[in-house]
């Protein structure tokens, strides 16, 4: 067994000082000459003259006559004169030649008396009036652009209107990235996912960094899949290297793991600047050179791979073409809670933003690298630098923006329980014609209402139940949101049951079963609507928690503790219809509860609170809702109380 | 002769509501299917949803070895216990399977007395510790993203990793580009600049548009130029709207003189829904509707032919895609000057804004319509409304950016006269790497001063002559700039002197000609140094200026001048060197004068002036102004006055 440690880890800005001060961009950049019109977008690698004075001729500037302003001087309202076509006058239009025996232009408006032979003028033309005379736009030798400029629409209309039909630019840097890994089947190769079999991941890492090449302006140069064999690994970098490309990336394998090849090949046939960066996502980043090429050995975790990226090819390929990576907008919000962070490490913290009152506030999603999800939901990126142990609630820090600024303006925040609906509404938001982004944060219906107290949310998706009334969510809205007025409208009412296996393998009849020895639980976080129905019908059966196997395993959402009973880590759980439907598994209704949206009174008026009422009361949603199964959409957006 | 006056003139908001309440983007708009790695950029049609789990089966986060959980029950540090391979674990790396028998994983790094077939454990591990389960990161059936969302890099991770490995998106909308003019030659029909015809224009509006489209995201299809004929400009209509284009732009034709067919074509073949639109530039725009698709008549002024586009095809065309145009950054700028405008008229001033000290200020360019490059110079619109008759230099005022914000803080503000090596010096400074914009008023030297007094330049070009002590700028620094520490550097040495036509067919000798009456000069404007020059000598000579023809008429820049002399609007003016090269016209030198550039000595160590500074010294920045003639950059850079 191989296995290597990690060279001595490097910060990320000693990681990125050891590898751009090594790339010698003029060896390995080129120069492409292109035609005016292919140039959008491309910037130039040398100044560009004009070749043309443009106008090329005098011309007319406004319709009207072409005649000579020395014909008209003396002329008054008092003593208008008449001109003849032809012996004083030519008509003429915007961008005409004027002709030769004229020297200005009087627009048509000024006429009077008007017929096609004749016009009379009542005050006089001042020569080269209205004319646009030759060069007044362009010069022929002057600079029309500079080196390094990136050239947009309306420069191209200088370029041809100034001669230049052709201009040099930087090539377009191509960059070639090698997937590795034995465990890895492309999905070109299947035939739908019918063709994907047990333990086959499909890869795409090579096909998120073939889009942030593009985006950076490089062309990707995507190789088959290499299994995990350092031969194969070290021939396709040999390849690649020889190859047009300007850099090479291989993921991944750049972990430290026995199959992680990346860093021997690099090692074996150039140099290893750098095995390990400490940023997180992000932190098995090779970065070394091999024949004067950059190569990186970029890590597996998806996340990880763009973040390494964004690091370190991303600004290499704008570097190569003279221009800068666009700055992403950044903008100060409000952490929902204390969010700890590893010393040492820098760490970009995935965050969901909207805007509530005043605030920006920001939900941290979750950390695992290899949740590509959590880049895809979130708004925004807190990089907490490597001397902060994190960020707390009670001060703003600085999120950079992944969407655009006025998304957060339309954001609706819902925080508290996880309920499968709400991933409806905001698609049927986005169907209605809406303009709304829903960014929901999974806390458990108390966490909800604690949101709300403290301002970080639109509205709260609970399902309380008050053991002593019956009733929900009431209770504990007089309790934690005392004070502020609530209008409390439903969202579904929905069952509750337990989520068990396939064919109920454990014969388990109900909550009277989680005392079986032979059965392991998955229960919900304190705090959540589903864990105080568990507390109360165990209550109710005189069951003691401390005898239920698997109590203290705790999931943060319906989903999660269906992935837990599909996977064997549990044989039940708690949870809604929807979710054991989703994955495939059996059920055993428990109760029909009712879910609601808790939204401040104040609020409600406001566009977007009411695009979503208005969304969730329409007949797709409703019929959609009623489609998953275990829901029932009869209140939908019904008001059912006002709490003053 | 056929001559149409506008239908009555509607405001800019009317005009869009007119327009876009016709569209009906159900019926022009469709969908189409991409693989997963081409939708980059691309907008869903429809909500998207996953089809596997990711990840689709149980796997090691990290490196490690692979075991029961239940087997370490009991294991301390006091109490360790040493496992066998394959027995008790296996070997495991990120990412790979996770053998059936186990459900935990222990990382590498917590392992002790490790040989390749014994491991020792100091602590326990619980279930499913650092495994990856299925359906972790994403639940088949969960919504991927709702219906109208772009798609970004990592979405496309999200994509293939949830089995989608097709998407469906907005078609790109395809734009039929007509432009027409009998006057109009292609660039491509061209070969090289010699094959340009006396009266004829190169035609660039139809390229500009098909950037502009491009950069919206749709698809330009340019039809060849149509000549001024109204049967082959609605031939050609016909055969657009008939294509497979979504919207049509004939440009130009749009405005009122008697070749302006395209209101009429319009008209006899759809319906016109606005001729005229309060906005300037802009102003000659139709909007009309043929076969239920949308048409626009688009002026032939490129600036007018843009801002057209951007207000009415650009945002129909993000409609069709279900997005939005990127919204422009805007910022609070300062005019440096009062800027009347047009009541009752929508007005886009293009500006020039850098950033001097704490403000962003804002010089207006020139507001021709016909002049590309006050576009392409611009870094920043003012949006005047139509409401407003202007704004005052008294108050901020929000202006569009064209340019990266950051390229704001790295523009280096110079106002004052003008001169070539400017523009040589906003090159080399490229050149030589520093990334520093130069954005230049053409004011003349007086105004230069007063700009820096009013803080809104960073540096002054001036050419000032004392005519009692022969010096140049510093008894005028005296005067305009009391009590501002103040240094002088110069930029070049430079010939002034009469610009006459090639072979000089008036025999002009000199100053002393000026009272010739056969001659007509063309003068500078007041404050101007080149002005100064010329009356000291006119006084030197006892000439009185009233007897000089063309006394009166004023121009900004030498180029003006110079232009005006090759267009025979003057005999001669006084101007340097270089300008008359540039138009190969003769030159009969008067003076060898000194330009300065005027610094504050307080920013003189800010690192942009420094890299000014450095690039004046350099070799190269005096070779190319050398080459030019008229120059002499013996002194260039030179610090040759101090002012306290």
């Amino acid at each position: 067994m191989k296995r290597q440690v990690y060279l001595e880890m490097k910060s990320l800005e000693q990681a990125r000082d050891l590898f751009f001060s090594r790339i010698n961009l003029e060896q390995i950049r080129a120069v492409e000459c292109v035609s005016a019109e292919d140039s959008l977008g491309r910037t130039t690698s040398e100044a560009v003259f004009a070749k043309l004075s443009a106008p090329s001729f005098h011309s007319a500037a406004m319709d009207g006559i072409a005649l000579r302003a020395e014909r008209t001087y003396g002329t008054t309202e008092r003593n208008p004169r008449v001109l003849s076509l032809e012996e004083d006058f030519a008509w003429i239009n915007t961008g005409q030649p004027l002709p030769e025996q004229f020297d200005a232009v009087i627009m048509v408006e000024k006429l009077h008396e008007v017929d096609e032979e004749h016009v009379e003028l009542r005050s006089p033309a001042h020569p080269w009036q209205n004319v646009r005379k030759v060069g007044e736009d362009i010069v022929a030798t002057q600079l029309l652009f500079p080196k390094n400029h990136c050239i947009r629409p309306y420069d191209i209309g200088g370029l041809v209107s100034a001669g230049v039909f052709s201009v040099k630019v930087w090539k377009r840097p191509l960059v070639a990235i090698i997937p590795t890994g034995s465990e890895l089947v492309s999905y070109n190769a299947l035939s739908g996912t019918e063709g994907l079999s047990g333990n086959r991941l499909i890869e795409y890492n090579s096909h998120v960094l073939a889009a942030l090449v593009r985006e950076a302006g490089g062309i990707p140069l995507v190789y088959d899949i290499v299994p995990d064999s350092e031969e194969q690994i070290a021939l396709t970098l040999k390849k690649a290297v020889e190859s047009e490309a300007v850099t090479v990336i291989i993921n991944a394998g750049s972990s430290s793991g026995s199959k992680d090849y990346t860093v021997h090949v690099i090692r074996d046939i150039g140099e290893v600047l750098v095995h390990g960066v400490a940023m997180m996502p992000g932190k098995p980043t090779i970065l070394g050179m091999v024949n004067g090429k950059p190569v990186v050995g970029n890590p597996g975790y998806a996340v990880s791979s763009i973040l390494s990226f964004e690091q370190f090819i991303k600004p290499l390929l704008h570097m190569l073409q003279g221009n800068h990576p666009p700055g992403r907008k950044t903008i100060k919000v409000w952490p929902t809670r204390d969010i700890p962070s590893k010393l040492g490490t820098e760490e970009f913290l995935r965050v969901s933003i909207g805007r509530v009152g005043e605030r920006y506030v920001a939900t941290p999603l979750e950390r695992a690298a290899g949740s590509i999800t959590t880049l895809i939901r979130a708004e925004g990126i807190i990089r907490i630098p490597a001397l902060m142990e994190g960020v707390t609630q009670r001060s703003q820090v600085e999120a950079e923006l992944l969407v655009d600024e006025h998304e957060l303006e339309d954001t609706v925040v819902i925080i508290g329980s996880h309920d499968i609906t709400i991933d409806i509404l905001a698609d049927e938001i986005r169907q209605r014609g809406y303009d709304i982004r829903v960014s929901s944060g999974n806390v458990g219906s108390l966490g909800g209402l604690i949101a709300l107290k403290k301002e970080t949310c639109h509205m709260a998706g609970s399902h309380l139940l008050d053991t002593e009334t019956g009733e929900y969510n009431i209770s504990y809205i007089n309790k934690y949101l005392k004070g502020v007025g609530i209008s409390v409208f439903n969202l579904v009412l929905r069952d509750q049951g337990l989520i068990i296996p396939k064919g109920n393998p454990k014969g388990i009849r109900g909550i009277e079963d989680l005392e079986r020895q032979d059965i392991t639980f998955v229960n919900r976080q304190a705090g959540s609507g589903t864990r105080i129905l568990l507390d109360f019908r165990l209550r109710q059966l005189g069951i003691d928690p401390a005898h239920v196997r698997g109590y203290d395993h705790e999931e943060y959402t319906h989903m999660a503790v269906a992935v837990d009973v599909l996977s064997g880590a549990a044989d039940c759980g708690l949870g809604i219809f929807a979710a054991a439907r989703a994955l495939d598994l059996d059920f055993i209704p428990v109760e029909r509860e009712q879910y609601d949206l808790i939204i401040p009174s104040e609020i409600i008026n406001q566009s977007k609170i009411q695009s979503v009422l208005d969304t969730i009361r329409s007949k797709n949603f409703r019929n959609r809702v009623t489609a998953l199964g275990g829901y029932d959409p009869g209140n939908s957006g019904n008001l059912w109380k006002e709490i003053v």
